[in-house]
């Protein structure tokens, strides 16, 4: 058995328009990538070597060590770990960077210790890495980044995770402006009571993307891309919002949304090609705000994280 | 051209637990049977020879006649017609008693005229009568009743139906108990504001009823029928409720609610003799509260309404 081995763990997207809370999914691209090794003693060392100097070191407080610590708890092993950052999402850009971390760790421990658990059983432990990143234990990064794919969270109690299908076609245009938004904000701003006629529009909308991802049916998957209950309030906070949104739409987009929590937007076509378009109009659309911004073009990501 | 054709169809289940309002299913039996002819002169004539006598037969104050007078409005057809009620689903029971007239009167009118309009495109004639009848022009009723099997109605602006496959196995158990409970009245004790973490919870069930459909996946399908926000206070107007439901989930439902807007519950099972069971469980429960009630138990009927 290996006693070191490289991860790459995916980005994704939760909150997938009328899936707040309960849908997410993988891209092939940007991701985590670490080393994990087995130590001689006890306890999870923690080394960064990529660019996000800010990272907290203790286990404790980063969300890769914790997630590591309840597996490790959970299967009642004393091995010690020691994970060196190498690449990382940038944090606080919507795009699950703290799920990624939290999926690598547990799932490259996992492997190192010859797999005692499948992937499914993984997203647990991956959840506490969410809960100390954002204040709340949400599954809608982690599991798309431990299983690839679409991922459905019909459940948080039980935990009930439902791999979904992912059409061929799908390609995912990622836009993260260079604004500083919290999770935890984002968070605030959400309104604790909403009305029922909303509810009812936005669980069509839910079923219409379930369906719609079964059926390979991209005109219904990108009509049902709508949320009228998080995106009228969360999208306040991303500056151009409405406009870039229009740009992915008139450059072909099948609908767009706010990726996670924000700041950054993801929209859907049918080609690499197409979303390279629509991002590129997205990023325009910041470029004449005087805002920065990172575009990334990919299709959805299968496989979730892989031994490098 | 035939001139005068009798038509069956079927009675539906709407507010499928988490699916209130977007999604219903149609049942083999009980239905409609109406006989409906051409007539020499314009206008709308209906004689009643079911068992109800208290339908109305002005046109204009019949759910039947005010959607097939939509349907002729819609394509500009000066046409007479008189509809005859054969068997009638006992109107006020919850199982889209007046879809099925309404679905029945357009199906045969547009069958009459040589289909001018696909199926589909009947819908929002038959949802003129849910309007009458309801106060609401809903369409979880109207169309299950018209095209067969589960329908999802992703959105009602503007109208967007989504037919879902119907699982081979799956069986429907209905206790009708005769009790009053009127659609109006049960729409009043709805919660205007919900919350949003109800809300999330409840969508995460829409999500898995659908993905459930499509992978045939019996257990998800009835792990997911469960409805937090209708349920709790709807279920209250019907006496006996939870024990029902506690006995159908203890003889083997899958899952069990509120048909529409009740009285009328629903259980699933996968097999017709489990769903004889079932029913059974549910009538001892009425019997032993003193309460008179029918009980159906069926497939659900992919069909829609049939010539006969």
């Amino acid at each position: 058995m290996e006693k070191s081995i490289k991860i790459f763990a995916p980005a994704t997207v939760a909150n997938v328009a009328a899936g707040f809370d309960i849908l997410g999914f993988a891209l092939e691209k940007p991701g985590d990538e670490i080393l994990i090794r087995k130590t001689d003693k006890t306890g999870i060392q923690i080394k960064n070597e990529s660019a996000f100097t800010s990272m907290p070191l203790q286990p404790e407080n980063n969300t890769a060590g914790v997630a590591l610590q309840a597996y490790l708890d959970a299967i009642e092993s004393k091995q010690g770990f020691e994970i060196t950052f190498i690449k990382k999402v940038k944090p606080g850009s919507g795009i699950g960077s703290s799920a990624a971390s939290s999926a690598a760790a547990v799932f490259g421990a996992n492997e190192l210790l010859g797999n005692p658990l499948p992937a499914k059983d993984l997203v647990a432990f991956a959840m506490e890495g969410e809960r100390l990143a954002s204040g709340s234990a949400h599954a809608d990064n982690v599991a798309p980044a431990l299983l690839g794919g679409f991922v459905l969270i019909r459940s948080y109690h039980p935990l009930d995770i439902i791999p979904l299908p992912t059409p061929e076609r799908l390609c995912c245009s990622i836009i993260h402006p260079q604004i500083e938004l919290k999770t935890e904000d984002a968070r605030k701003v959400l309104k604790k009571q909403i009305t029922l006629q909303n509810a009812v529009v936005q669980w069509g909308n839910t079923a219409g993307l379930i369906a719609g991802l079964f059926r390979e049916d991209y005109a219904l998957f990108g009509r049902s891309l709508q949320d009228v209950i998080i995106e009228p309030t969360r999208s306040i906070l991303i500056p151009g919002y409405d406009q870039m949104k229009e740009a992915a739409l008139q450059a072909g987009a099948l609908g767009c949304n706010i990726s996670g929590s924000g700041p950054s937007l993801f929209a859907f076509s049918t080609s690499l090609e197409e979303a390279s378009r629509v991002a590129e109009a997205m990023q325009q659309v910041c470029s004449s705000l005087q805002i920065d911004s990172d575009i990334y073009v990919s299709r959805v990501n299968k496989k979730g994280p892989i031994v490098l």
